[in-house]
């Protein structure tokens, strides 16, 4: 097949796809986000980054440009698809300014927001937006991090006093690893387990000074420092320690569970994991946020890298002189061009999550809707598969830029060494990606029913095999199109053409669903196994049961690309579009050949051609390249990498070379994605 | 099968198992090598990294462990096994000073002591050996790193003045990346496009002065820094520029190259490839070195991840109190012990190839016998190999401790955000990864012959066209007893037991020779093809043929590991390396099971065998996951791991529950590695 593409693609077509319902809070961001203390400082020692990135906050915040998400009688926009997009474009800049304001404006700030009720509102929410009322958000404990159910932080109301008592009561219940604790924080929503009348609540949260005016920690709070970490220098991390600390009883958030005068104990959700699991729904935000910066972490990475290979030259061909472009090798194309199908792919992904989350959200708080509980767990999911997906795919990506360009990607001048080291801690905060990905498979097997979002090893297992459910999948919002794209799949799936959309979603949809059905299946089994332990019944599938997670996730994302091209109006973007999504679905099937092989999905011979098939697609898009990272609309001067500014002579060469390309392969370098499977 | 496991191994064998052949330099390192400045220092800044590392190369200097690899008439020992080993154990403190030492006595002690002859010797090697001669080694230019026969750098000679002209021609050819250069260096072996007569006689080393007494740069040197980096701050790398400096006759290393003060050239090799690549090959101490040091480091890293999973628990069993230590979970398992296996393979493998250089260098170089050719060939590209293999694990298993670790492993105090960072260069610096694979793949696609060690893009792929050849693996040392173990493989291949080690073997030796041989077909075809450009002959099978590489190394490494094994004398060290053989042999056949899948040497059913082998095999290893990581035997006070010395109550609790988990594996956890198909 000689190239169906156009010989040019205007970039500005692939942004305004990509920018999509917030593209407004994009352009501001694009137009607008330029403090020169907004960029990461190379060699910057952490005290120097944490004073910076402290004033480029009070910046940010004078700007009032993260108040999207606070309601409008306080002075912001309710607008939470608004908030974390913004996020997400800030993560463009310093990521440590990208985190210092999603802990204190996100979580600390939608803590006070979502968990808390009037009064709370009243007093703090201006002066957090503001940035004059830093505090922090203290989940996590040295000793328990994912299952943050078992916190071991008390807090116990004495109606004598009409106080709480809020304590730490040994070294591994000091709150760790908090933002905002070791230099800034004035105050701290404290979680911790909640003691009324002699019974335990479960873990609530509360507003706790830790700073007085001056600075100094408040009596009985020891505040410790996490120090230099991997990256990320520009946050204060700290750890919190309480020693019999008084709290007011309206310092309670009590949107959720209240405490009267008296003790006693009240909330409109009885079961406590319940009620648990309803108020970390609410926070959904933050894991939101972490994920869409990833990938746009993941961008730049592969801005710089891909304008890096168009530019440097290694080896000369054969009988000539000029040497080789390094992004004209065949194993160059295959590290970067599927990694940028995957990185447009989890982009619209990222985007259709950002919609849902916002129309749900806005529902609920500003409508004053019942929530949806089963919307609400499927929104939970997606956003945990989703952070998963997007925080892999960002340290894999970056790691790779990172080797691809050589010794240049190892100096902290250009750019990607910042990149990784600041990315790294993603995969494990805001929900560590392997205890994530059994929430989500969690909520797979019980179709999002009684599920509360618990990340538990599982509790009973036994419900699995009480359980009688159908395997039917979950759509994601473009339901009537992929139904029609799969139900026109003509004739014998391995006499397919693979560049079939239909064939390519049945594929990710059998997979997904034969997963899920064989996890059922084997841990029904081990429920009814004779002395077999209950731990090892479920870790028995453990792996099994993670994959069935991430099948789920691969779908969800294909789906989204596959809308994500339909919405993209210029037909030569929209042809672009579907050659990049088909790389996406095909190099994804490949990376999981095996498991596509052993189940009969592929013969040995379709197997071949596929690797043919992904080799023809990278031909084809090897003179798109560069229109596919312009596609991101990453304004010159937040890109910081010294090899993009060094030789602006490269810019044009890369033109070049991209055009001669695209002027020679219906010639040249003809490519027949039929490839028989002989090879 | 129950465990066929004794309940106890004592590590002690273990390490005795792994100290091999220069165990007594590995001991002295353990017993002396504790200089307080060592170690890294969390959160130190560039300048004093590199103060630090310079002070302390001295001390190492002092302490005579520099000099093994020297002649002994400057009072070395002329080991070149010994100078690499102490290498890999120096890898174990701050790997700054690792790359300071590499830099010093490897790279640029070993040009002038390789490539230069008996004045050069005389002159300076005791002045490098002491560090009072701190110095370079100048090949890479920021234009050309891996293509290093093309260097812009040029040394022109005038028989008028006996001098030659030392030129940088461009931004481009400038040197960079070079350790030492940006503070502490006093000379260069400076790399350069030889000139005299007229004639370009290739590539060349030069020993220039390019600092003065006083550190001041030499006249017409311009010296350059590249600034902070991703990791490795104690090394100061460095740029440098020649603006025509004047370098004397003598200073040239003429081993392989001579001009006579008329400006005559002679060599004893007339081929100009030929003779680049002899010179190169004398340095192939550094390669293997960068190897082994990246062991080193995965070693530490699985230490620490390893008894910080031992200690950490989260979440509680169905109806248990406790909480679960986190390696009980399949999912943490399947991280950390494939990883595992895979470091022990590697370490034999690269045992194994310290032997073997040691061998040949020292036959020509001590006994002053002649290269033999071929035998140096092989050593270059199991080099290669092995580096490519040991950097590309290091890389990809810290970066899995590190999430292993959670929160944890992010902070510095933890040592893995070091060891991360300074590991991470070593897959592109001393040849990139990607490259020396496809100098592995051309010694396998020419059996070694002709081949020169060229990096480049393959020249005229047609000599793969002319060239009738049978594919005949070159076997590692344990050739006997190898070819008895596959010999004995009863039956036909899909119903031999997976256990099986002759099964294995035979399994990495088809994959070896049927890519090989696919690989030669495809080539060849595409040399007769019609219209096709050189340059395309070759890359559209570049896939392919790397893919050939990763296999022969795996091959290597298999065998490597099965004659350790063989080794070994404790029969229950034996017993738990013989399982761990098997999990690396059979976890890497998975990560490839499409491969098998689609060439006929697995069915669907013996696929899933596998996964469920690999998953019995886990459970087996269990227990002795502590004892593991003890047979590395790494000092304590080398590690600098915080989580591992909070809290030594940790220690006792993790040997408690190894030892309650080898009582019960016999009877509560009994696994069955002859499992049935059907999950």
């Amino acid at each position: 097949m000689t190239s169906t593409l156009p010989p040019t693609v205007d970039p500005a077509h692939l942004q305004e796809t990509l920018d999509g319902r917030w593209a407004h809070v994009r352009r501001d961001a694009r137009e607008n986000l330029h403090d020169p203390g907004m960029l990461p400082v190379y060699g910057e020692s952490m005290a120097d980054a944490r004073e910076r990135v402290t004033r480029t906050a009070r910046t940010l915040a004078e700007s009032g440009r993260v108040t999207l998400g606070f309601p409008k009688e306080f002075g912001g926009e309710a607008d939470a698809g608004g908030s974390v997009t913004s996020i997400e474009m800030l993560a463009f800049t310093d990521l440590s300014l990208m985190v210092k304001a999603g802990v204190q404006w996100g979580l600390f700030g939608g803590a006070v927001q979502l968990l808390g009720t009037r009064r709370h509102h009243e007093a703090y929410l201006r002066d957090i937006m503001s940035f004059d009322l830093p505090g922090c958000f203290a989940m996590t404990e040295t000793g328990h991090g994912s299952d943050v159910q078992q916190l071991r932080t008390t807090c116990t109301y004495d109606p004598a006093t009409q106080t709480f008592d809020l304590h730490t009561p040994h070294q591994a219940a000091r709150k760790d690893y908090i933002g905002n604790a070791a230099k800034d924080g004035r105050m701290a929503v404290v979680f911790a387990q909640l003691v009324t009348q002699g019974k335990n609540h479960g873990v609530h949260a509360w507003l706790v000074p830790i700073r007085d005016e001056d600075g100094a920690p408040m009596p009985r709070v020891t505040i410790g420092d996490d120090g230099p970490k991997a990256g990320l220098l520009g946050v204060d991390n700290g750890r919190l320690t309480f020693d019999h600390v008084t709290v007011p009883r309206d310092m309670l958030l009590d949107r959720y569970g209240q405490v009267a005068a008296d003790g006693t104990y009240t909330s409109s959700i009885e079961n406590e994991t319940r009620r648990f699991f309803t108020m970390l729904g609410t926070l959904v935000r933050g894991r939101v946020s972490v994920g869409g910066s990833a990938s746009s972490a993941t961008k730049l990475a592969l801005d710089i890298a891909v304008r890096y290979g168009n530019a440097r030259r290694q080896f000369s061909a054969p009988g000539e002189e000029r040497e080789i472009v390094i992004n004209d090798y065949l194993v160059h194309q295959r590290k970067l061009l599927p990694a940028l199908a995957k990185t447009y792919a989890l982009h619209f992904a990222q985007s259709e999550l950002v919609s849902t989350m916002h129309d749900l959200q806005t529902a609920v708080h500003e409508h004053g809707e019942e929530i949806d509980e089963h919307a609400q767990r499927e929104l939970e999911s997606r956003a945990a598969g989703l952070k998963v997906a997007q925080t892999w795919h960002a340290t894999q990506t970056i790691q790779m830029c990172r080797e691809a360009c050589g010794g240049a990607g190892y100096l902290q001048e250009n750019r990607l060494p910042h990149l990784k080291a600041d990315t790294d801690v993603f995969t494990t905060f805001e929900g560590d990606n392997t205890v994530l990905l059994q929430l989500v498979a969690k909520g797979l097997l019980t179709g999002y029913r009684d599920n509360f979002g618990s990340l538990d090893g599982w509790g009973r297992v036994g419900f699995v095999a009480d359980m009688v459910r159908e395997t039917v999948l979950e759509r994601t919002a473009a339901r009537a199109l992929i139904q029609r794209l799969v139900d026109a799949v003509p004739g014998r799936d391995d006499e397919v053409p693979m560049l079939d959309r239909g064939w390519q979603l049945k594929m990710f949809e059998f997979r997904e669903k034969h997963a899920l059905e064989g996890a059922i299946r084997r841990l029904r089994k081990n429920s009814t196994t004779p002395g077999m332990a209950p731990f090892d019944m479920f870790n028995d599938v453990q792996d099994h049961v993670l994959k069935t997670a991430r099948t789920h996730i691969d779908r969800i994302v294909l789906e989204a690309f596959v809308e994500g091209v339909d919405r993209a109006t210029d037909p030569a973007a929209t042809a672009l579009l579907d050659t990049l999504c088909d790389l996406y679905a095909l190099s994804t099937i490949e990376e999981d050949k095996a498991w596509f092989l052993e189940h009969g999905q592929l013969t040995p011979a379709r197997a071949k051609t596929l690797t043919a098939t992904v080799n023809a697609l990278l031909k084809e898009l090897r003179p798109h390249i560069t229109t596919l990272v312009d596609g991101f609309a990453i304004p010159a001067d937040w890109k910081a990498a010294a090899i993009l500014e060094e030789e602006p002579a490269r810019q044009a060469a890369m033109a070049a070379r991209d055009a001669e390309l695209r002027t020679a392969t219906p010639q040249g370098t003809a490519t027949n994605l039929e490839v028989p499977p002989g090879q």
